[in-house]
Order: structure tokens, then C-alpha cells, then sequence
């Protein structure tokens, strides 16, 4: 079962840009910046009311976060992440429900967690991860 | 300040598409559907931990959803709303910090909500919307 809306994916030309229009303009906090080598982006997060904003700076022109900014020049909510307590349990049931994954096994991303994409033919065009704390927790204290 | 982020406002080409894949595949509930005249949409709620997802579909060719389904034909996140106790002060402050408003006044939105939307050009590429609880509720009980 989902438990809550971890965070909001979105794709930011430059975290030098956006990451003061999250803080000035909108008087959030910078809780972290993080590099996922796998992913090719820089990430920055956010939090409010116990929901992470994700920004998310592609390292690589052939990051998923660049292909997504030639579509979307100015930037975008890129994806929306929902937390599982069993993320197995929960991939299978989207699965017998007909919903086609991105990837079948979870893979780990930014904070240690396990993720796992569905396919946006799937989820009416919102590219949706799942995701579940790592066991351990993380370095950064998230 | 911001409180919260109230809801994550996705653009659907039907409802009745739609609304069976949050509820039967995303195991959420739907609160209620209601349609809102002024931006030509029809909305189902779903709520998660706090956070609603609002699910839209156009009533009419020229709505603005129907002109994001015509760049995004799967559908998509339209726009991001955050709560705040105080709109008016929120607007007047984002607008000292240069954010360009769509509406520098709020407008009504579902929910009897006083509403008002920043430009994307000003939030990275983000439709953001700022929104209050209208004085006394509304009548659906949210």
C-alpha cells in the first residue's frame, strides 16, 4: 500500500537558478545537494509538510533530465514518487493490475532509497516512481 | 509562508479512464468529483497523506487543459498548488521577489478555495498555484 507522496521530480536547467527562486521566492529550505552518478543528475531537495521536492540538474547530455529538458526548455514536474513499505509487494500488484514497469526490480537511487519507474502509458502520461527507505537509512540523514 | 503542498493538479484526458487507475492500481480513494465551471474542467480527488491529487479533465476545446492535452496527449502534471495562510501576503511578497503572477488577484477554485497561479516563467517551467481554504469551507466538505 502507498503511505504517502514522497516527493516531486523536477527537471531544472541549473540548480544555480532554481535553487534560490525555492528558497528566496518561496521560503524553503535547502536540505541537501546530492550527485546520482546512475542517474546522471545533481539533485537538490526540498521539504514541506513532510513532502520532498526533488530539483534536478542533468550531469550528462544523455541524462533522462536532459532528454526531458529538449522537450521542456524551461523545466518540469519530470516525475511524482509515492512511498511503499514493500516495494516488491507493490510492484507485483501494479503488475497484476495490468501496469507496465520501467523496471521490474527496484535499482537505488538518491538517499540509499529503492525506486522503481512505471511506465508513463501506463500512469495517463505522469512518469511514477516507487520508492521505499533503504534499509539503514542513508549518510545524509534523510 | 507556505504551509503545505496542498495538491498536484494532473490533466487526463477522461476521468473514466483515469479515476479506475488511482483507485484500483494506486489503491487510492476517490473523495469526490466536481466540476468547476470558470477553468472548464471536471475534477476527481484523491488524498494521500495529506496531499490531494486533482485529477483534470477538460469540459470544453478551449479550456486550458485541453490546450496542455494538445502538447501532452497522455496527460500529464499540470501544476503544483502550495497552501498558505495568507494569499494575499504570499502573492505580495512572491511579487517583490519578481515572480510574475498570473492573477494578482485570487480568484474561486474547487473547494470554494481562493486560488491564484504564478507564471511558469517565473518557477522554472512549473505552473504553480498558490491557494487558501475559502472563509467557512465549502459545501463538499473538504
Amino acid at each position: 500500500m502507498l503511505k504517502k507522496i514522497d516527493h516531486i521530480g523536477i527537471a531544472v536547467k541549473s540548480l544555480d537558478a532554481a535553487v534560490p527562486y525555492y528558497e528566496n521566492a518561496l521560503g524553503l529550505k535547502c536540505e541537501g545537494i546530492e550527485e546520482v552518478a546512475e542517474q546522471k543528475v545533481k539533485t537538490a531537495f526540498f521539504s514541506l509538510g513532510g513532502v520532498h521536492i526533488e530539483l534536478l540538474e542533468p550531469t550528462s547530455p544523455d541524462s533522462p533530465i536532459a532528454k526531458f529538458l529538449e522537450k521542456n526548455p524551461h523545466g518540469g514536474v519530470h516525475h511524482l514518487a509515492f512511498e511503499s513499505s514493500d516495494i516488491r509487494g507493490e510492484l507485483a500488484h501494479l503488475k497484476e493490475k495490468g501496469v507496465a514497469l520501467i523496471n521490474e526490480e527496484p535499482k537505488i537511487g538518491a538517499h540509499a532509497k529503492q525506486i522503481a519507474f512505471l511506465h508513463p502509458k501506463s500512469t495517463m502520461g505522469v512518469l511514477t516512481e516507487i520508492c521505499q527507505d533503504g534499509e539503514g537509512g542513508c549518510s545524509c540523514g534523510h
